[in-house]
């Protein structure tokens, strides 16, 4: 049973339109799976025997003690049991933190952990995010959505509390206080990965941060520097390429300002409806083609089959007709493009709200990208939040509570035991911590590596420096847990003999 | 002008009475000046010209974004300038995390800031805590100790993000983003320092924490250990001295069950108003012993005083004369003693909340202590916590968020830079980490040393082992600011190097 890239490395800043104005950013959300490979395959039919779910009496508010902060929801946690050495043997615990999404597939997308499970006897443990799939405070999500009084309590610090407090309580029901525990996670799951091991080393010895930007806030990475990647990305895939994209957007303008021009726009890109206006197709491609950079995977990498078919349009083709030609061979010709029909997700609507509230990266366009220069603008953004939650965002809680700048001063004498992993294809990783900070806060980056790859499930044509980052991500965690175990050693005979 | 041991490590659990049934415990708070050192002196006198007031706003929820939590509120702090080497020069920054109290007089109590300010070419900052003193939200007092809704932002994680915060303002203010910042604080101050090392590493090189018992939750430290040491610190005064403790109770008991028995009590021990039950008179007598045996101090010793007067006391005297004896001898034979007037501080009324929010210190008393058997009972303390705030203490919170399970097994690898400083006649002591957890993870004891004596002016009288106490923190001190400044140096050579 297969379920190989599915799902889990989606869109983080797709529900970002309507945050940036006309001009409009498309960037795909933080998650290991992107939108368009959910479609290709429907994870929903897989049933995991393995798995069990379970449900913890969670408290709204960890940091308050009003009387409504003591309310509970029910939050959703699978467990597989299949690999588990068992609590004698302090076999160690896996746990998958939950991001911007349901639970629901989750389990099978993340191969990393069921690949890996056996060499470890490892109990694997995946806990969904408040406000998502099942573990919805307020009975219901149109009550948890209403407005800011009801969706305040979603942020990532009650995130991480509620983890703790769902780790604390399967270690106790499984009488399995020795055991000890890993923390994983992807794109905004890496960020809680990373941020739990920071805040709650009692409870985790270590984590693997895959593709987790927690440089891309206050300005600590350049804001351009996403859609940088993006260009470098397509321009690396073939100059002449980036050069036809880079020229498009003007052609799009000239064509649409021509007399039944959206209509000429609306049959050379077969768009599912008729264009109202030009923005509409210039954002569906930008997100087509960071989405391409995002998950730019082997064996076809997407950024390469896009160029392929802008590249092998003919030679007299005009530079839309070009264009379409990418986009054909990247979604092939049978689907209509562009205001097709509209879903918006329960991601959507949760990652629009963390946006909004404390996830404010300002990511701009800047002068030198294959798409509009398009700055980021603080206030602007702050605007539209306000408008259409109530309340402004935060844009420096993340670096006050989590910290962030000078990174490797901070931490070089302070903390221990973070893998942070990034592909440098992926424009996030542009925010990652691509440098070892010191011993056992290590980055491991692969050159043509894209978002979350290596926490996805192994693959007969995973190129080798894949099958060689995920090999030593395990030998880092085996590190980890051997030291563990001989630390525990060492203490309890310091201890006898302490007793003697 | 010279302001001793005043002020900082007060009472901490002397607001306890209510929280624990008839037999009731009146244990100092966690501060470290006694309520009866402050008495001495009116350290309100004290006008300092070389310190600054100021205030900042903050905001009043920081880990929610409900339209109220954006509600701020003017938080006071003081900087003392005098000391300064200035930001271009990154001079060190000391930050004193205030505790259970205004901070009126605490710059002036914290001598070892004072003390040792220009060797380190020092600023001094002092920040209030929220909900004490001048930084109260809603306005007033009144309001903000209205009820659960107004008074459940006053927790130690909110606490410590303020200072996170106000932090970070001094340093952009005064452009001294450069300058290494070091916390301290006394107590439950001392905690602070600590779990904002370990939670914001970002904003601070290193934590100085005097006599944290940051293991006293959870039943971490057996629950009689308190009163256990209180008990060990009169036995080893004077057996005699113990033995007449230990037998005075039930002696109490028995002329309190005479006609005129609590009549007679009145008159042996000089009350302020007649006694109306035997109970008012042994709260009274534990809070003597108990403040004795944490403030401990030279010259003096207090435990001392107290047992040379029960001790000294003609051979024909009673028991009761005796116990009376020991009074006198530590406070005088001028005033009155028990049922005198009272006054509930704000100190009072705010730790009350703290104890029945997040501090469950589980403090009971076992069967061979000096005192009358009383063993904690949760139920009863949820109870009374319930009765009087209408929510119930959550008695985990703080090994959830900050540990203290195991404390050596999960610190020896991850965090570093705090000292632990503990004396052991401090009962608070049993909590307190009291061993090395690694290199830079100290424990600094003294063996005759007493609650948050470290913090405070050096005097004359010193003997040589606090001498030798405060010598070895000033040099672990700047142990830390040597590496950082090592550090920094190293950094911009490897970026040079990086850059050419």
């Amino acid at each position: 049973m297969k379920h190989p890239l599915l799902f889990l490395c989606t869109f983080l800043i797709s529900s970002s339109t309507y945050l940036t104005t006309s001009h409009s950013l498309t960037i795909p959300r933080l998650s290991p799976i992107s939108e368009w490979e959910k479609t290709l395959h429907n994870p929903a039919t897989f049933v995991a025997s393995d798995e069990k779910e379970f449900y913890y009496n969670q408290t709204l508010d960890h940091f308050n003690y009003r009387p409504e902060s003591y309310t509970q929801f029910q939050q959703k946690y699978v467990i597989n049991f299949k690999y588990w050495g068992g609590a004698n043997s302090s076999a160690p615990i896996f746990a998958y933190l939950g991001a911007e999404e349901a639970l629901d597939n989750v389990p099978s997308s993340i191969g990393f952990l069921t690949d890996n499970a056996a060499s470890f006897n490892a109990l694997l443990v995946y806990i969904e995010h408040r406000y998502y799939g099942k573990s919805i405070p307020f009975g219901s999500r149109q009550e948890a959505f209403k407005n800011a009084s009801t969706i305040g309590y979603f942020n990532s610090a009650q995130a991480i509390a509620d983890y703790a407090e769902v780790l604390i309580h399967i270690k106790k029901t499984l009488h399995a206080e020795k055991s000890p525990i890993i923390v994983l996670g992807g794109s905004y799951g890496g960020m809680l990965a990373t941020w739990f091991r920071l805040k709650y080393p009692h409870l985790t010895i270590g984590a693997l941060a895959s593709s987790a930007p927690i440089l891309y806030f206050d300005y600590i990475t350049p804001p351009n520097s996403y859609y940088d990647v993006v260009t470098r990305d397509f321009r690396e895939a073939s100059e002449k390429c980036y050069e036809t994209i880079r020229k498009s957007w003007s052609e799009i303008d000239r064509v649409a300002s021509q007399t039944n021009g959206l209509s000429s726009l609306s049959h050379i890109f077969n768009t599912c409806n008729p264009l109202n206006n030009s923005s509409s197709l210039k954002e569906y491609l930008y997100s087509v083609y960071t989405s391409a950079a995002q998950y730019n995977r082997p064996p076809q990498y997407p950024v390469t089959v896009i160029c392929g078919g802008i590249d092998g349009a003919s030679s007299k083709s005009d530079i839309l007709s070009k264009i379409n030609a990418g986009l054909v061979a990247y979604k092939g010709d049978k689907t209509c493009k562009v205001n097709g029909p509209t879903n918006v997700s329960e991601t959507n609507m949760g990652w629009k709200w963390q946006r909004c509230s404390e996830f404010v990266l300002p990511i701009g366009i800047g002068n030198n990208s294959m798409f509009e220069p398009n700055p980021f603008s603080l206030e602007l953004y702050t605007n539209e939040c306000k408008k259409h939650f109530g309340v402004s965002p935060r844009p420096h809680w993340i670096t006050t509570y989590y910290g962030g700048y000078d990174i490797k001063l901070v931490l070089k004498r302070f903390g221990s035991n973070i893998i942070f992993s990034n592909g440098l294809k992926d424009p996030y990783s542009s925010g990652g911590v691509l440098d070892n900070i010191s011993d056992n806060l290590v980055a491991l980056n692969t050159v043509n590596g894209s978002h979350c790859l290596d926490i996805l499930a192994k693959k007969e044509s995973d190129p080798k420096w894949l099958v060689e980052q995920r090999k030593k991500e395990v030998e880092i965690m085996k590190g980890w847990i051997s030291q563990y175990y001989s630390d525990i050693g060492a203490l309890r005979m310091a201890s006898k003999f302490h007793n003697k």
